[in-house]
C-alpha cells in the first residue's frame, strides 16, 4: 500500500478508529469521542500501563502494524493477568510520525482489537499525537476477585511457568542474524518475538505469588524471591523436560547460541511465573528458605539492566 | 544541576519515584512496584488518556520539568472534570532520552504529584521507556455520580466558560516572540501556557453538556453543537465583560495580536465549556435552534486542524 501521508485528517483517522473499536458492550455508557469514557467499574480494580517505542520495543521494518498492535496490547493484558485479573477496558495513546498510511494506522488498530478480543477487553478511548518515532502507550483497566501479588511465595511452594520462556529472545536473535527461518520452530520463535501468545486461560486461583515475565526470567524471579523473602531454586532437569524445550533447543543450536541464555535471560515472553502447588503449566523448581536464586545454569550470563527499556 | 546521564539505574529512578508518589490512601491495595496496581473501583468510572511529546506539546528549554509534569497531569484531570467527575488514580508512562539528570526526572515527578494533589488523585503506577525525545503519556481513572457528556445542550440553555480562554495561547505567543514579560498579565499568560490552572471546584451539577477546552474554543463549541443538534450563539459583549478580559486584551495589544483570536482559536487552556442555566463561571452566549456557531467575531481565523497534535 502506498504511503499517503497528509492525505487524511485527524477526524478521518478517529472516524476509522471508532469503527474498528465499535462496541455494543452494555458496560460502556460513553465510549470514544467525548472528553473521557464512562464505564461500569469493579469493586477490585487492576490498573497498568505499558509504553512501546519504535526502534526500542519494535521495528516497523520487522513487524507489521497488526503485529505491533497485538504485541503492545498483549504486554498490557499480561500485566493484568499476572495479578489474576481480567482486562475490561483499554485506552490507547499513539504518537505517529506523519508518514504512516491510513492502511498502516488501521492495521495497527486491528492488531490492538484482535488481541483485546482475545483478552475480553474493549478499547474505550485514546489519544493521537505527533512525534519523530512511533510511540504506543496503552493502559489496561481490569478487575479481579482476588489479586495475586509478587510477595506471597512460601517455602515449599513449587515454581511454575505457564509455558517455556526464551521463544521471544530466540525470535529476536533470528531477526538480528538475518538467519532465514526454515523450520516450524524458527517460525514459532519469530512469531513469539513479533506477537507473543498470552495464556489468557491460565488458572491462577491456587497461586501464592505471580508475575508476568516481561523482563528476563532471572530478573523477575529475583524480584519475586526478594519481595517474598525466600529463595527460588530452579531445576534444570524439570525445564529440559518441558514439551517445548527440544524445539527451542533446536533453534538455539541452529543459531549457535545457548538455550539456557534464551530461557533465563531472554525476556518479552509474557509467560506467567507463579508459585504454589498443583498449578497449571510446568513445575520448574521449588521455593526454599534463603534469598536470591539457585539452580541457574552457570553458563547463563546475567545482563545488567542498567538503562530503562 | 549538572546532567548526570547514565549515573543512575532504572531501579534507582523507580525508587525515587516510589518515594515521591508514596500514598497511604486506603483505596490502594497494591501500588507502584508489582505488575499492576490494585485499587478500589467505583460504580461509574471515567477513563481518559493524554500523551504529550517534547517539541510538540512542550519544550524543555521553555518549561521546567515541574511545569511540564503539572501541565500533562492537568490535561488529563481536566478531561475527567469535563465529565463532571473526580480523578482518583493516575498512571504515568514516560519515555526519556537518557540525557536527563535525576534532578530533572524527580522534578517532573514532583510536578505530576503537585497537580495530582490539587485534583485529589494518587499516582498508582507507570512505565519507563527510552526514546529520542521525551514522551509523557498519562491515564486518569476517575469516578462520577452523574456523567455529563457533550451531547446534552438544549435550546434556551446559556453557554458558560469556567474562566476566560486564550491565556495559554497568549503565553505561547509571548514565548515565541521572545517578548520579555513585564506586566503581571504577561506573567499570568506565560504561567497559563506552562501549567494551566484547572477549575477543580467548578460545580457542574446543573450543566446539560460540558467539555474541556483543550483545542480551540471554536472547535470544541462546534463539536458540542453538532453532538447536541443545536447552534451555539456567542455574545461578544458578554465575553468582553468578563473580569479577565481587559488584562488579556492588554497582553494581545502589547503583542499586536487580536484578543479574539486568542480567545476563540487559542487552545490548551483546559477551561470548562458548559451549557445550562445558572451555572458558575461566565455566561457567554445562548444555545439556539439550528446548527454550527454564530456570533464569532469575523476577525477570527479558523485554524484547520488537519494534523493530529
Amino acid at each position: 500500500m502506498a504511503k499517503e501521508s497528509g492525505a487524511f485528517t485527524e477526524a478521518q483517522v478517529i472516524a476509522a478508529l471508532k469503527e474498528i473499536f465499535a462496541s455494543a458492550d452494555p458496560r460502556i455508557s460513553i465510549g470514544i469521542g467525548d472528553d473521557a469514557a464512562v464505564v461500569s467499574g469493579g469493586e477490585r480494580q487492576i490498573l497498568t500501563t505499558d509504553m512501546a517505542v519504535e526502534g526500542v520495543h519494535f521495528r516497523t521494518d520487522w513487524s507489521s502494524a497488526f503485529e505491533i498492535g497485538r504485541k503492545v496490547t498483549a504486554a498490557n493484558c499480561a500485566d493484568v493477568l499476572a495479578m489474576s485479573g481480567t482486562t475490561n477496558y483499554l485506552l490507547v495513546a499513539v504518537a505517529l510520525t506523519g508518514s504512516e498510511s491510513m492502511q498502516w494506522i488501521s492495521d495497527l488498530a486491528r492488531g490492538i482489537k484482535f488481541e483485546a478480543d482475545l483478552a475480553g477487553a474493549q478499547v474505550v478511548g485514546g489519544d493521537l499525537s505527533r512525534a519523530t518515532s512511533v510511540v504506543i502507550s496503552i493502559t489496561a483497566i481490569g478487575s479481579t476477585v482476588n489479586a495475586i501479588a509478587r510477595n506471597g511465595a512460601k517455602v515449599g511452594d513449587g515454581i511454575y511457568l505457564s509455558s517455556l520462556t526464551g521463544w521471544s529472545a530466540a525470535g529476536l536473535a533470528i531477526m538480528e542474524s538475518k538467519f532465514a527461518p526454515v523450520t516450524d520452530a524458527h517460525a514459532v520463535a519469530v512469531g513469539e518475538y513479533k506477537s507473543p501468545a498470552i495464556d489468557y486461560s491460565f488458572d491462577a486461583s491456587k497461586a501464592t505469588a505471580m508475575c508476568d515475565v516481561s523482563d528476563a526470567l532471572l530478573e523477575q524471579a529475583r524480584q519475586m524471591a526478594e519481595a517474598s523473602g525466600v529463595q527460588f531454586t530452579f531445576d534444570e532437569k524439570l525445564i529440559a523436560a518441558m514439551p517445548e524445550f527440544a524445539e527451542l533447543n533446536s533453534v538455539a543450536d541452529d543459531l549457535n547460541q545457548s538455550v539456557w541464555q534464551f530461557i533465563f535471560a531472554g525476556g518479552e515472553d509474557h509467560v506467567l511465573l507463579a508459585t504454589g502447588n498443583n498449578l497449571p503449566g510446568a513445575r520448574i523448581g521449588e521455593v526454599q528458605a534463603g534469598s536470591g536464586l539457585s539452580g541457574v545454569p552457570t553458563s547463563v550470563k546475567t545482563k545488567i539492566w542498567k538503562h530503562f527499556n
